[in-house]
């Protein structure tokens, strides 16, 4: 038999999304503006636009001399082509002079290609003479050892997408296109609430009974890796018109609102009816068809998501990764942040509850240069060190009843696999 | 002919990290202390040794009843077995009650299982009955639906090993132990210096010769993105003197020195002795067999590390993943991170050189549900905008000379592999 914790019907994982996010609808994505040395990690709210060129102007990639290639087609080391060297190209300044026919300029890496050279013999294959005289050695081809003006970006290009989270070298094109301020979206202001009056903030010799609330920790944290930023609202008692202030004001202070624990159908739940109680279209999903996080709620009132997360660790955050994480993404206009994603071989059978979507938590190593993944001997989740000591997930689908050792399975990377080096 | 940029030898890869490696020697780890809400992503410098017991009681995680096992063995629903409720486990309160023979108290998920009983009745198998009596329809086996004291951590374990990088779940489980104060690894302090007559900080209309330096604030986000602090030396011009000074300054203010450009054996090259001359043991690896970034230099001075990179970013930054990503990771005292990897199938032939490790730069997209692989066209060093369009990196390795259109190769995921939600 499945348990289904009470609930008369489940909602399969993607039409709750797909309703969830449906009913959140359109919305004018919000920005801000910040320093290009402040972007890294953000999310671009706009295509940057190049709006000059780079390289600014065509810029010698090694040393030698910029020639022009049909005065030397024909050069070799055993005949050499001798050109009269008339100046030299300075780094950071403009070249002033120009190769004529049967010239050279001596450039070095970095320095601007003087006019009337296409190409730039190297170096290594010239010869010093005495004067001005230099022996080239070689041919060049046009263009050899150029790196022509707006050969890596010319006005009017996207230089970096709309959508995009800013990498070290993003912020390295910032600076190259002299982009002073970035539009990046505005962090989405996520509400934090815990609900349950075993709750207590740390853990305490003289009230043993109470529990750390460790959901609100994980969860802030989590929405800080999304680039989001957490209203924590506290502990809030089983008491519905606690729990009924507390969202409301969650809904004035932030764009979404989370809320865990008494998510289900008992009578000690209370978090749906107070969500109901605030107003339309109120909750669209309630009841899901996966393991773990069967109990959550997906609610908008009045234009504010609302998500109901159950109380124990593992099937909250399962719930954010599952529900929270493309909602952000949603709001913010962004495409959703996938995670690194890598094939596995499984140690042992996974089972998988019939008609659910089971997210089962692996431990993922190297072994003989392939990824095994082993499925924790905890599952439970209440036990949050199950979540702790895996660094990866399996979802098995709803179709299957779960998948076999040694059959290859996708694990979804949730921490590092890490090498120790001696 | 393999362009060997002027070296006469090159050292390979994996010597070239291990003599550096090895000459930093051992090092005694700088530690320092955090809050645990400050803690996300960074590095552990100690194990997290547990001093209390999580669950700190046993813990009821269903509503329902708190009962005897033996009592209710044979339990059905056409025979239900009547119990008597001596009271209530209140959420977050000590349990005063002892479940005797015949007896139950009534619980809720999260509230504290009182003495006597060994597991609960969910609520769904039993039938409320007047008065003070519950009938049971269903047997229990011992520890159902109880979380005993210590099942997910118990004093003395290792909650969180040395070395790990703290992720959201596990500053949850820094509150649920009470952990007020977490040593963690003292951010390295990476001075970062750019050499280069040509350069500037940003781009000019009215100097267009020179060239904007992307490889500080490059490396800066690279070495934050590590959880190291960047030291902002600023542009050095192209003379000896100067480059000494700012080398000094680097040895004088940081844990280890990164200078880019003037990295290889020409004429202009001032780097390399620049360095050597500064003291013992000096330069120990200069010219590797790898492309990118051949003209990389590997020194210490005085027990501090220098890494002298190549010029060109793409370069830059690959030398900076190969060599400095250890070195931080070593001087941490901590296992190195590696990019998150993935098999994916190739669209076009890559052409190695022979006898260097090659890093070519690839887009990586998901296809019917497979991954693959494109190289980029453009893989010139100088080129900037080639390392943006590239969200992998494949390693081939110096026995091959590349890899066939086809074949499946693993990449190492530097960047995100989106989908578009709509």
């Amino acid at each position: 038999m499945e348990h289904t914790k009470g609930f008369q019907e489940l909602t399969n994982v993607d039409d709750a999304l797909r309703i969830f996010l449906n009913a959140v609808g359109e919305l004018r994505i919000k920005s801000e503006v910040t320093l290009p040395q402040k972007a890294l990690g953000r999310y671009l709210s706009a295509d940057v636009i190049a709006r000059r060129y780079l390289p600014s102007i065509d810029v010698s990639i090694m040393d030698g001399y910029a020639v022009r290639s049909e005065d030397i087609q024909n050069a070799s080391r055993e005949r050499p082509v001798n050109l009269t060297v008339s100046g030299e190209s300075r780094l950071g300044s403009v070249c002033p002079l120009k190769v004529l026919s049967g010239q050279a300029v001596a450039v070095a890496t970095g320095s601007m290609v003087p006019a009337g050279a296409d190409s730039i013999a190297i170096v290594e294959q010239t010869t010093a003479l005495t004067g001005d005289k230099v022996a080239i050695n070689a041919p060049t081809n046009k263009g050899q050892s150029i790196s022509k003006k707006g050969e890596d970006i010319s006005p009017g290009q996207i230089a970096l997408p709309k959508g995009r989270r800013l990498r070290p070298e993003d912020i390295g094109v910032l600076k190259a296109l002299g982009v002073s301020a970035v539009r990046v979206a505005r962090k989405q202001r996520v509400a934090i609430i815990s609900t349950g009056t075993e709750l207590a903030n740390s853990p305490s010799k003289s009230d043993p009974a109470k529990v750390v609330d460790t959901n609100r920790p994980i969860l802030s944290a989590m929405t800080q890796s999304l680039d989001a930023e957490p209203v924590d609202l506290g502990i809030v008692k089983d008491n519905a018109a606690r729990i009924s202030a507390a969202l409301k004001t969650g809904m004035q202070t932030a764009d979404l609102v989370l809320v865990t624990a008494g998510s289900s159908v008992g009578r000690r739940d209370l978090v749906p009816r107070c969500i109901e109680a605030l107003g339309k279209p109120g909750i669209l999903v309630h009841g899901i068809a996966m393991r773990p996080a069967m109990p959550t709620g997906l609610a908008v009132i009045k234009g504010k998501p609302i998500v109901s997360l159950p109380g124990f660790p593992v099937s909250a955050i399962i719930a954010f990764r599952v529900f929270v994480r493309p909602l952000i993404a949603k709001l913010s206009g962004l495409p959703e942040a996938l995670d690194p994603t890598a094939k596995a071989v499984l140690k042992e059978r996974i089972s998988a509850g019939q008609g659910l979507r089971t997210f089962v938590r692996v431990a993922v190593r190297s072994e003989q240069g392939r990824l095994v993944a082993e499925p924790l001997k905890v599952q439970r989740s209440s036990v949050l060190t199950s979540m702790i000591n895996a660094n990866g997930i399996v979802t098995v689908p709803e179709t299957r009843s779960g998948y076999d050792a040694g059959e290859e399975v996708g694990v979804s990377l949730i921490g590092e696999i890490s090498s120790i080096r001696s």
